[in-house]
């Protein structure tokens, strides 16, 4: 966390855009994953996915938005004001992520929309996306809904 | 995989409900998915955990996802025609999971999909969720596309 990270409701602004630094793909992390939570043939081996149409191992989708998760996490939300989220608007998984892929995450505020019942409370959403370094296309994107306390308030 | 396992697109239809089994969480396995991808206080230990709005250490959103997934997938994909999926049309995290719940997934067939390149394939929409045993009110609930093969077509 830098002086600058926000922390709270009042720091997020819409259209701003952070960078959430990078994360390289192992086939190892590709397969444990799989194992665990995605056992289709082409996430847990290079020839079961040489066999299919993908033509190689990759990553299950499941797998790429907590890639993304891990990267917003230790990019934004250390020290801050979470109270949970109420989950996922979507998920898009727009091309195959395979090991040695280096993947670039990205988070730009979206709409921030204040609480009716709850004054302390802001829920934001968050644009998040995964593109290969050196490429600009995304390989996965998703818009995930966070609710943050306000500095400021005292609830009612 | 039984006699009846839905494998290719006209096996699957609108309403249908399909069990999924159960997974048992442990305060194990929420700690290792959240150290990897999701290190927030309340996913890392029962302390953090208990200072928290949540009172208690709590899985991931997105590891209460991927549960989900892995239940789907060993339960209804295995050697299925399955040709990826284009992401998830949202997730919902209604209640939060806890060490030692045991949670039933579930999947009803949603909306069925053509698609007017690709005569052969189909998208499915999957409607899943996941109860505590013994209660009726999901904790999670998400909206996951699939592509699937027809039995008889052709490409084209």
């Amino acid at each position: 966390m830098t002086a600058t990270s926000p922390t709270h409701a009042e720091d997020y602004h819409e259209g701003a855009i952070y960078d959430l630094g990078t994360h390289a793909v192992s086939a190892e992390e590709i397969v444990a994953f799989a194992t665990r939570y995605d056992p289709q043939p082409y996430h847990l081996s290079h020839e079961a996915g040489a066999a299919s149409f993908f033509g190689g191992l990759v990553a299950s989708g499941f797998h790429t938005a907590a890639i993304w998760m891990g990267l917003y996490v230790r990019a934004l939300l250390q020290g801050a004001s979470v109270e949970g989220s109420p989950g996922l608007e979507g998920v898009r998984w727009l091309a195959p992520v395979r090991p040695g892929d280096v993947l670039v995450g990205r988070c730009e505020i979206g709409e921030i929309v204040a609480n009716p019942l709850r004054k302390d409370i802001v829920t934001i959403k968050k644009k998040g996306s995964l593109v290969r370094a050196g490429e600009t296309k995304p390989v996965t994107t998703l818009v995930l809904l966070s609710r943050f306390r306000r500095r400021d308030a005292v609830a009612g």
